[in-house]
């Protein structure tokens, strides 16, 4: 949604504004062991995010995204940077951004096949601050990116530290055996080095649902803290690391209507003590549409992108696509001495695209975790997404 | 204010920018007892709202808000919801919005005659996340509008909770005698059942006037917590409840440059001790334009609009719009062992309307406070608003 | 960036979105003596400001502007303002706004030479909520500015107390010597006298850089207390004062391509104690265009504006403008029983323009500081800035 210039002879700064509404519910049954695992986890609902961005071009080549998040009692920094395209080495981006590591990362919270990303999202550096080169391959037949930044970056970008604090990440991607457009095969390597500003990090994880809010009702209802929300049911605590590095490998088939994608890796903590601490995740997911429409996989950033419904849903008939989707996940926090537990997913879930811009998600969730103290638990949540973005 | 996009054979996404502020003074005087009640009241100067809002269509019958209100130390959310416009049973609206309780809380804020809604607003669900179904009569003579929500929400529109945590409310509007343009009694009767999440409801208010700060004033600036402002008048403090009824009569008469509004009504709660307290609300209010405008019944939402001024505020002539308000208002929070106070509130008060988007507003607010233990006592208010949307 | 109306018979209001970040990141060296003062600053890298604003014109002759800063942990409010212009007494402004007072402050920061503005920026009321007259003279030889505010405000526009919370500033500038576009020596006084509303004023400063965060890193990441960031090098403590007053002195000299600018002041004190205290201050900065560009002189306001670089940055070729800037700048915080320290700050700096919405900025700072109880001391900081504007 561009805006355009009443001085038109001036071409630049351009600016639009963009945003989308995620509003999230979720139902959850524990058996016994698991409340005893977890806790009793509350039913809610919410406004998972609610984003506002302002986007544009300040010179051909020169763009730029002030991005912010206004859902669960805080507004935080999401995108925040200035990019400066067709540079002798690519394309520089230079700010707070999602770093270049892992396939469902990279892919659009907006265009996500289910609620959340998997349990494997907590094994990535995700949104840090710095720097990052980046470009599409002259044949689009694959895709580069490296960044260095400063790690661990907090909600607003902003890391302070003495000792430490530097990281990196880089992403290789390419195409193969491509036959038509949505017919290929994707594969994908990531890797990222981090030393931690302040020694600490932590992995963490529900089972991929995620509602929160504030806890304080009465009628002042300004205060913050704490958040209350679903229970992470894989947590390594806070660790005392000299370094984590991150290991990725990304694999995927598109065909058509149909798109098969995977990711599995691993993260090795050098801690504190001297320990090494391996945890290792994976995941596999199919998707499949209904009503036929491709499932378009963006050749500029190697992900699956935007369903366009044939038939967007109207007063006057019209009813939109349907997707089937399908997945299992799996990461395990338990080695040396750590203590995270290990959990595996399993999700079924119908995805509604009234139209390009407007969505009905639906997520059956059934969770198995394995605490080594007190053993093998399980819950099933339903989830219910309702998603509008502009 | 519409953006339109700049490639024009794409008609949707349309996203505008809106948004307004309330910058409020108010000077308190009160009676020995009065301060013997509540303290003395401070003086104060600041922003009642500050609000941004992104909204538009994804298409043709698919609308959208995203609205974030910026004072009182914290963004947090107005009216966040999508919209399927004309669908066979109605409108549909999904996410945070006012519940159809109250004609005087469905009159927008910006469109207030006197600084804030009278006492009777503690006694209504106002913004909760839900679902609506609405619709004006074909012939326009009246509205409907029933809703369910997640009870209670809180300031981001976030419910979580496993026992109850629902509520409903609906309204229905009616025209009667109608002889002209803004010529017409309007009357509606509204209902809402609640079973909050976390068992408790509280109903309080000052006296019709609303001025917060965050106290921390050091450089460091940053902090949030606490919030002071004037203290509650009314305040039953938290009630364990395990429901709460909302009963409601709405009339009002419009005739041309003048109006006359009133509403009563009883919020029933259902204590966890077993006892019911009954809590009555009522206000009348008239509205006359000194300076021969119309005040617009708008019949699309079953309330008064905005003021158009025939003359508007310019640099060489033109003087704006004057109207004279007056209000009286009731509120009785005592009942059943609950000791919440009784006051009653005469308002006085001018708004001089520069053109549609600016104007300025006084109120003179006499209150009538009645304490069970110490006794009635009284204060004054003076109160100043500048407004400017757009 | 104006939003044009799609109802084209509808010319008012008009709303445009406007924003920019500075991403800043800084190293620090202390000596043994700094950092037994100060303690260990931490490098730090992080946003020190990202703003959107809404603004436009609600008629002919009545502006507004909404702005946010969602840098630092928290949206707060930055100018949130109505204007109408062209009254019989000049340009009425009404809200938060930049109070008159100070070359240096009334300099927007997109437009800064330097990372910070200068030591001195502690003593001056700067944002404060209230309503201000202000013109420029009819041949643009100066400008005049006054303004009532309640003080000391929040960073919410809010300002709650009994017992005084009043102040006032004013400015008045002069042009002399004008021998062409941007060859003109600048003049001007300004005068604050402020009797805060809770009797505290505070003058605390940093060493002309300022690095913030909220140093809650884990995942749960949305407590918003308290900030770390760069220690203040002077600072007075909490003052108990019944008034304070401000004198500034201003004075420039614009010489095409190169300008000098410098400002001394004084803070008096009047201590509850009944002492009174006398903080002065002063800076002088020179600033270069290598590449041959004019520093803007803007008659309307009485300050530098922005460089447009004669050949600015793009793919092809384009360059963009240099700049070299110096400052020396000097705060002295002892006086009476208080010891608040003495700082003088050397700043070397680049600036590199690559085109009129993008530069980077570096400069590096000693930093000599007298403790009246440790004795002198030194530190040397470089600081970077990217930032982008629209």
């Amino acid at each position: 949604n561009p805006i355009s210039s009443d001085d038109d002879s001036k071409k630049f700064p351009t600016a639009s504004v963009t945003g989308f509404f995620h509003l999230d519910a979720g139902w959850f049954s524990q058996d016994d062991l698991n409340r005893a695992t977890l806790g009793d986890i509350n039913d809610g609902l919410g406004f998972r995010r609610a984003r506002l961005a302002a986007k544009g071009f300040v010179a051909e080549d020169i763009q730029y995204i002030l991005e912010f998040d206004f859902a669960q009692s805080q507004a935080r920094f999401v995108d925040v940077w200035m990019q400066i395209n067709n540079t002798k080495l690519g394309n520089l981006r230079i700010g707070r951004f999602r770093q270049p590591f892992g396939m469902s990362e990279l892919t659009s919270v907006r265009e996500l096949p289910f609620l959340e990303r998997p349990v494997t999202f907590t094994q990535t550096p995700f949104r840090q601050t710095g720097v990052m080169l980046f470009d599409t391959r002259p044949d689009e037949s694959g895709t580069w990116a490296i960044a260095g930044y400063r790690f661990l970056s907090d909600n607003f970008g902003n890391v302070f530290a003495d000792t430490g604090g530097y990281g990196m990440a880089t992403r290789l991607t390419r195409i193969a055996f491509e036959s038509g457009e949505n017919r290929l095969v994707h594969f994908g390597v990531d890797y990222s080095y981090n030393d931690p500003g302040r020694g600490n990090i932590q992995l963490v994880s529900t089972n991929e649902i995620f509602l929160a809010q504030n806890p304080n009702l009465g009628p002042a209802g300004l205060s913050v803290l704490p958040i209350e929300g679903v229970t992470p049911f894989v947590n390594t605590g806070v660790l005392s690391v000299d370094e984590a590095q991150f290991l990725n490998f990304e694999s995927a088939i598109a065909l058509g209507r149909m798109a098969i994608q995977g990711e599995a890796r691993w993260v090795q903590a050098l801690l504190t003590s001297g320990e090494r601490a391996l945890f290792p995740g994976a995941y596999a997911q199919v998707r499949y549409m209904l009503t036929g429409e491709q499932i378009p996989y963006v050749k500029k950033n190697g992900v699956f992108g935007r369903i366009d419904p044939h038939s967007p849903w109207t007063t006057n008939g019209g009813s939109g696509a349907l997707e089937l989707v399908g997945r299992v996940s799996h990461i395990d926090l338990n080695d040396a001495s750590i203590e995270g537990r290990r959990l595996t997913d399993f999700t079924a879930g119908l995805n509604w695209y009234l139209n390009a811009n407007t969505k009905f998600q639906f997520n059956y969730i059934h969770s198995r975790l394995t605490d080594l103290s007190l053993g093998d638990s399980e819950a099933n949540t339903f989830g219910v997404r309702a998603q509008l973005d502009f």
